[in-house]
């Protein structure tokens, strides 16, 4: 099996780049104003301490990514780093066998065993220490349910 | 007609997302060990002072960028932020077209005319300023050659 087959066979795919907002509001205008972006949905995902507006790109999401408050994750990385680019999440198919598969390697992880996030999907979350300094979040979508377009 | 026939009219994807590593051997192998991307190529591009590894995630691409000296627009990045994301690009029809769009609405920009990118794309950079502090990429694929994956 060639490599690109063994990541076909993972369902491997970028399911969306999440970018730290301070203004969900006014940064919705600017990517819906100049490339006509459509909305797919605004969730509140408290567990995250953030407000989600998630955006098609075509091939795959945006999510704009508001901290409910200044002591949320997000909320701390706009006070040391300015808003910008916060992480990407990997789809996968079956994120036990990625999250096994990253802990026999002793990659360190952020979360060890999946939780739920935005949309309903299964989620978990490498450390950007392992990954050179990229935040990187896995999910799995429940069958049915849509993640980033194939 | 909606704002998502708007935007798919006008070709709008992710094409890559770039990540800013130091060393490119170091990190090509945690995302082939670790997830079994494939490496499409490798290249030197001199005027914006990387190489380039390009990586097939799916649906759309991964470009790890290793900076070529610390007094490279990369180079500087890490040394003032560490490594991590380092910016995204949009995939456009028409290049000429989103540029215009973008000045009519006095949105700045860092590249006010196209330039040749990795690949032989037509790019320009969109002034992280006017994007809330992402760096944003623009490219168009000359007609036949591959950008990122429809």
């Amino acid at each position: 099996m060639s490599e690109k087959d063994a990541g076909n066979s993972r369902g491997l795919r970028v399911d969306h780049i999440a970018i730290a907002v301070k203004n969900l509001d006014e940064s919705l205008k600017f990517y819906k104003d100049q490339f006509g972006l459509e909305v797919i949905d605004i969730e509140v995902v408290e567990e995250q301490g953030v407000r989600v507006a998630k955006l098609d790109v075509g091939n795959t999401h945006i999510e704009l990514l508001e901290p409910l408050s200044d002591d949320t994750p997000v909320g701390k990385f706009i006070a040391q780093r300015g808003p910008g680019l916060h992480h990407i999440c990997l789809g996968v198919n079956n994120i036990e066998c990625e999250l096994n598969k990253l802990k026999a390697n002793s990659t360190k992880l952020i979360d060890e065993t999946p939780r739920i996030g935005a949309g309903g999907a299964r989620i978990a979350f490498v450390h950007p220490k392992a990954t050179n300094g990229v935040l990187m979040e896995l999910s799995e979508w429940p069958e049915g349910t849509s993640g980033a377009p194939d």
